[in-house]
């Protein structure tokens, strides 16, 4: 297809895929005449996956080039790929100085060992984690993720990581996986505080005999 | 106490609290003389639910003044007040015109019915889930939100709401509900994440014998 049809089919600006061939985040199209390149899904493919990086990963350009980067790399296995991806939708947390930081770090680190969890030692999730275990322990929060594991690993295991396409295409991969994360993470919120109202509603206003 | 042990024991500087009240968002400490206040407990309790609305909740001052006249008003029953800082933390969303939107939007109006959920027509978390719908939706994202509807149940009913004292001073509950809902939804996001990460090794990586 032409670069009009990409744009089309893909929604995004024609100046705009213009700006990712120069920046190397897609690759070039078959050049069939001086000012004519082909494009296919391939290319579709990957305007898909920057577009979910951009809009609902809220990710930097400087960010994409490295996920992209990644899924380029075919030496790299597909699990790394992925973690590339993941560890690019962590907030930057920065370590506090001082004895409860380090505490909270250590409660993380103890937490994923007796799991058995497979996280590895840079993980930036180790740090989000203790962050705000030491934001709890700072407000008064009583601090109990037991309920909390349970409900991640369960949910994970059992549903998540069926939906991730792990044997197609590297871009269909990592999109499904970015997507999921972080759409399904703000539905879980919401869905957590309506179900906060009803259970509040429930509790504090009796109605006689549970009629209307 | 002086108005310097109450700077000390809330680590809310001098300054900040002349401000707050000021501004009404802080009740004023009895005047033992021309130039001095006696605060004392509620005082205490009044900085916390600020400094939890503001650092933790990352509300503007004019939410907060919101619901802190929410907490004032003892007319106000408490499923009330508690649902106006609820609210509060709703990221604000704007309804987008087209068919897309309106079926999105009865889509979650619907299950709420179905789940017999107590939440008011007026409520954010409507808009807000219905936003996240139209984005799956648009992105080609598979939409089911059961197993998320269920957990947000179990973990609100079982554990969540367990934890508000809903009986005690007005002020600690509210400060309870807002520091449970942000901090326990950021470590359900972490660990979310988490067991992608450890549960994509498992299955990417396989080890021969199940041994390291």
């Amino acid at each position: 297809m032409r670069i009009s049809e990409l744009s089309a089919k893909s929604g995004v600006a024609i100046p705009t895929i213009k700006y990712y061939l120069r920046e190397g985040m897609l690759h070039q199209g078959e050049q069939t005449a001086a000012t004519r390149a082909e494009y296919d899904e391939t290319h579709l493919r990957r305007l898909r996956l920057i577009r979910a990086l951009l809009e609902v990963g809220r990710l930097s350009v400087a960010s994409i080039k490295t996920v992209v980067a990644a899924v380029e790399d075919e030496s790299l296995p597909t699990h790394q790929m992925l973690g590339t991806a993941h560890y690019a939708l962590s907030p930057a947390v920065e370590p506090e100085p001082g004895e409860e930081w380090q505490a909270a770090r250590a409660e993380v680190d103890a937490l994923i060992e007796s799991l058995g969890w497979d996280i590895t030692p840079a993980a930036p999730t180790r740090d989000e984690l203790a962050q705000t275990l030491v934001r709890m322990r700072q407000l008064g929060v009583p601090v109990d993720l037991t309920p909390y594991v349970e409900v991640a690993r369960k949910l994970v295991s059992e549903v998540e990581m069926d939906l991730i396409p792990f044997h197609g295409p590297r871009d269909a991969a990592v999109e499904a996986l970015v997507l999921g994360t972080v759409l399904y993470g703000r539905a879980l919120d919401t869905l957590r505080r309506m179900a906060q109202e009803s259970e509040s509603a429930r509790r504090l206003s009796p109605r006689p005999g549970g009629s209307e």
